[in-house]
C-alpha cells in the first residue's frame, strides 16, 4: 500500500484546491470530512474517492488513496479531524417536488447548515440559493448541516429568475414581512409552495418580496425584534408541514 | 481627562478578570460590549461603569474610565470590537412569572443565546439554567442574544431542586421525547408551565425526564434524526405562545 505523505503530491495538491469555492465550482466536486458524512455520500451515489489516513479501518468501494495523519490535517479545516476523508459530486441542478426553500443570501454558514437539517425534518423538497448565498459545500455548512445535505435536493440559481420559473409552474410563492400578511399560525398551505427567507442582516430584499403572492409574520413579543434567521427558517417550515 | 494605556493598571487588570467565569461569579459583575447592549444595560439598571476609548463619541450617567483602543481590544474577544464596554451587575436569582424554561446542561453559546432571543419573543418569564450549562455572561452567548439578555430573567440552580420547586408551586412541567407523549402541534399549555429542554449530544437526563409531568414531541420526517436544540427550543416556545 503506497502512503502519501508530501504535500507536494501532485493528488494532494489537487484535492487540497477544493477546500476553495471556485475550485469546487469548476470541478463539480466537493469534501467531507468523517466516516458518518462519507457513508450518507456513498449511500446515495455521491462517493466519488475517499483519502483515508493509513491506520484507519475501514473500506469503501471507490478508489481509494491513503495518506498521513498530516496530509488528512491539510485537507481539514477542524483541528482534530476524522481519518477519512469523502470526494464527492455535486447533483444536478434541478427542481424537483412541490414544497420549495428559497434562500435570499444567506450568509453564515452555521445558519445554512441549521436550515438544511430543518428542512430535510419538515419535508422541504428543494432548497434554491441565491447566487451570493453562502457555498453550500463549505466545511463548517456541512458540519452543522449534521449529514442531512445528502437528503435533500439543493440548488443555486439567480433568485428572481428561479422565482418566475416557479410562478409559471404555479407554484405559490411565500414571502415573510415583520408586519401585514397571514399569522404563521393561521396559515393553510397551498399544494405547491415556495417560501422566500432572507439573509441575516437585510432580510428579503424588495424586488423579490415584490413577486410574492402571499405574505407571513411569526407572532411574536415586540420587545423582540427578529429572532435568528435558522429559527425563523425552521418555526415556518414546522408550521407548513401537515 | 485621564486615558489609561498600560495593561498593568490596577483597574484594568481588574476588569480583563472578568472575562473569567471564576471571577464574574465572585464579583457578581459581566462585561458587555458595544453601545447598543450598554444601552439596554443602562434602561433597565445594571449598568454600574464603562469604559471607553478616548476617541468614543457618547457619554453614560455612570462612572466612567477613559482608554486607549488598545486596552479595548484587551478587554474584548472580537477583532475590531466597538469603542465602549459597560460593566454590569447580574440579576437576582428568584423565578418570576408563569412561564418557565429549564435548560438541562446546555454547552453551545450560541444555542444559548439563540434561545434567550427567542424566549423573549415567545413570552417567557424565567430561564433556569442548571449548573453544568454554559455562563450566561459568557461574550458569545451575549453577542448570540442580540441584546435580548437584558429583558428576561435568567437564574442558575440545581434543575432537580428547581424542578420540585416548581412543582410544589403547582407549575406542569413538560419534557421532551423522540418517541411518545403529545405532539407539539396539539398542545393546549396549562396556566402555569415549565419546559425541560436538554443538552445537544444526550438530550434531557433520565432523572429529570422522570420528573416530567407530561411529554411533547416535533412532528417530522424520520431521514432527520433530531433538530439542532436552539430551533427544537424555538419551535416548542412558538407553539406555547398563545
Amino acid at each position: 500500500m503506497e502512503v502519501i505523505s508530501s504535500l507536494d503530491n501532485k493528488k494532494i495538491k489537487y484535492y487540497s484546491k477544493l477546500l476553495l469555492k471556485k475550485f469546487r465550482d469548476s470541478e463539480n466536486l466537493f469534501l467531507v470530512e468523517g466516516e458518518h458524512l462519507v457513508l450518507e455520500a456513498y449511500r446515495v451515489g455521491l462517493l466519488k474517492e475517499v483519502i483515508m489516513s493509513e491506520d484507519y479501518e475501514g473500506k469503501f468501494d471507490v478508489p481509494t488513496t491513503y495518506v498521513t495523519y498530516d496530509i488528512i490535517k491539510k485537507l481539514s479545516n477542524t483541528l482534530n479531524p476524522q481519518k477519512v476523508i469523502g470526494v464527492c459530486k455535486k447533483e444536478e441542478n434541478k427542481v424537483i417536488g412541490n414544497k420549495v426553500l428559497l434562500l435570499d443570501d444567506i450568509q453564515d454558514p452555521g445558519n445554512l447548515g441549521t436550515i438544511i437539517r430543518s428542512s430535510v425534518a419538515f419535508n422541504i423538497d428543494t432548497i434554491i440559493l441565491s447566487n451570493k448565498s453562502v457555498d453550500v459545500y463549505n466545511d463548517k455548512v456541512i458540519r452543522a448541516s449534521e449529514g442531512m445535505l445528502f437528503k435533500i435536493n439543493i440548488i443555486r440559481d439567480d433568485i428572481i429568475k428561479a422565482i418566475n420559473d416557479l410562478k409559471n409552474k404555479d407554484y405559490i410563492i411565500y414571502g415573510t414581512k415583520v408586519d401585514g400578511g397571514t399569522s404563521i399560525k393561521d396559515i393553510t398551505p397551498s399544494d405547491k409552495y415556495a417560501i422566500v427567507m432572507g439573509n441575516e442582516g437585510a432580510g428579503v430584499s424588495k424586488e423579490v418580496l415584490n413577486l410574492c403572492d402571499k405574505y407571513l409574520y411569526i407572532p411574536m413579543n415586540k420587545d423582540c425584534e427578529s429572532l435568528n434567521v435558522g429559527v425563523a427558517t425552521s418555526i415556518i417550515l414546522f408550521s407548513f408541514n401537515k
